[in-house]
């Protein structure tokens, strides 16, 4: 038997929000982390020139690679060679090529509980030993240096996601520094998830890079660059680690797609309008997070990053999926059930990607708040 | 320790082609099989229309699974449901994700020597014990009902290639259907990479579908279709394997590329200019056919399909590697080194595509003629 994995049931909500759209229904899809905006204007333009010159036969792009490579230099102050970048076909295939580069089956993976719902899926697939650790509201749900020290027996990788799926949580730089410290006293790999650069809504998330020079790094074009269908990441690997990644792409992936190469270059040229969206999404999580709370949403994860809110919903329901699928028949707001980041308290959580216009948030609301305010009552009547 | 992986050297060449080329020498690319031909009109006009009118999140086209189903019960008279049709980024994602459902580390995968590279790397990266089976000129280089039958253990699966990388044979109707009954009985599992359907030069390929409903097709759009670098590809998955294939998307995957999926839909309305494509690879096949073997290389599979010729050089060489390179070096010619697809003799083959324009296929043979004569005579008189 290959090993079992659950489904992303995010998926299945999201297919019930698209069957009520084609039957006429107002739907506010807030149940994946994608932007709603599309790639900047500037890409696009770009991308209309590509699809009239270019073959786009099977490429990477040199000139990518080097300007990913000076991002760094210029975000963290990390120098990068361009060889240590791999271009992916997005973030997901960028964590396989990590985990297949670094572990075997049955090396540990430890990673926190809640978090992305492919940590715990591809570690299962891949047939590690996938280790959860338990991050509560007291942890903000997120790893620590202590939590990682006491580990017995150490694992042989963690992964950190700073800011974090499905809470939106950083870690402190201290905090960070202190993990990377861990981990090279204890032999442990730093697999560090950094998807939601770029996304802070106080101090810029750090990079592991600046303290540790041999973990990998997984970003992609998906969440800053607002991509995600263009289907692009990247990895930096290791300087000793570059080889083994680089056969294992050329078997496992070959290539990523030519036109978002393209695209992905001239998106690092519009940090003007990229701003202007993290601004929405600050916005957004302002009018979150003032009117959760008066829905009765009282414990929420602190958001510092990302474009989530991870809400304790326990005293409405134990089965999140069921309850996002009543909450998109009824309201049209679709959300992703806390199951997909939580095998043991997700039937407790519900997750809002506020990456949609502020109109919309709005609307949500409006229509979230009579709602939620009937099942408390409904719950303190029964 | 993980697996060791081979790198494809092929793109070794390709580097050296493309730092060749930067300093002004003239080059002809067949070290990759990759049509240089764009996408067809018609799709590329389509992602014009959706770069403007779509933010492109994550996102599965239900119409390219329909039609893809549609193909099956055209071209095969097979019939395939929507839901078994699982849209990947390539190919080469495909074969993880086939296999990754299929077997466990430790399962025996068989499959033809030589072979595509993918093969042997991604099960070794997967811990599959990678048996290759010895498939010489006796055998048209294709596996048969035969050797499988003979193989003891059995293997938990095998791949099928018809057409073949990189030989380009097909195997015969015949033939497959024992390969299916031989399959059946002894409880192998089938996965049968269909990728160069389309491109036959005498009888079509049969899919394997055509006998055995629970097989694992893979197939993508980089070939018949031109769309290399698109990298968007399909499995299908017997009804059994879909909940499996379709949560390891999720999670290793994701989403296929969204601008690509419209694209590939209006691919598939493009008959005329594809069967022109066709027809340049059957000239480029034949031109190649006449002049190879005036060259002295008189050893060659026979190419019924794909568009790669994979000739014998012992007689010159057994290092394919710094053969090729030297052929680049002297005439500007890309060929692929026969170690890529057979590590015990590939020292004594290359491997070229013809997909390229006629006129360079003729451009080639004129640089080469006089290179290999030389090469011979200094052989002889050595």
């Amino acid at each position: 038997m290959v090993a079992a994995i659950e489904p992303f049931h995010a998926i299945a909500i999201s297919r019930m929000a698209h069957e009520l759209a084609a039957e006429g229904r107002s739907i506010i899809h807030m149940e994946f982390g994608q932007p709603s905006t599309g790639a900047p204007a500037a890409a696009i333009a770009r991308a209309h020139e590509v699809l009239d010159s270019d073959a786009m036969g099977y490429w990477e792009s040199i000139p990518l690679k080097d300007r990913i490579a000076r991002h760094y230099a210029e975000a963290y102050g990390v120098r990068v060679a361009r060889e240590q970048i791999i271009l992916t076909c997005g973030a997901s295939p960028a964590l396989v090529l990590a985990l297949t580069s670094l572990f075997e089956p049955g090396d540990r993976l430890a990673f926190a509980r809640p978090g992305y719902v492919a940590y715990r899926n591809t570690a299962k697939a891949l047939y590690l030993d996938a280790h959860e650790i338990e991050c509560g509201p007291a942890e903000r749900f997120q790893l620590s240096a202590a939590a990682i020290a006491a580990l017995d027996p150490a694992p042989a990788g963690i992964i950190v996601a700073s800011p974090a799926n499905p809470t939106g949580t950083i870690i402190a730089r201290d905090e960070l520094a202190a993990i990377v410290d861990v981990c090279r006293r204890r032999g442990i790999r730093i697999v560090s998830d950094e998807i939601y650069h770029g996304l802070s809504y106080a101090e810029p998330a750090a990079s592991v890079l600046e303290w540790d020079s041999e973990a990998v790094v997984i970003n992609s074009f998906s969440k800053y660059f607002s991509m995600a269908g263009w289907r692009l990441g990247w990895i930096v690997a290791p300087a000793g680690l570059i080889d083994t990644v680089r056969a294992r792409m050329g078997s496992l992936f070959l290539t990523p797609p030519s036109l978002a190469q393209h695209a992905g270059l001239a998106a690092f040229d519009c940090g003007g309008e990229l701003a202007g969206h993290v601004e929405t999404y600050a916005r957004n999580r302002a009018i979150m997070l003032r009117a959760l709370p008066a829905m009765g949403l009282r414990e929420i994860a602190p958001p510092d990053g990302a474009f989530y809110i991870y809400a304790n919903v326990a005293h409405l329901t134990d089965d999140s999926l069921a309850f996002c699928a009543e909450l998109l028949a009824d309201t049209g707001v679709a959300a992703a059930p806390g199951i997909d980041f939580d095998p043991v308290d997700g039937g407790k959580f519900i997750r809002f990607s506020f990456a949609v216009s502020t109109p919309l948030v709005e609307e949500a609301i409006e229509r979230m708040a009579p709602w939620f305010a009937a099942r408390t009552e409904a719950m303190m009547a029964g």
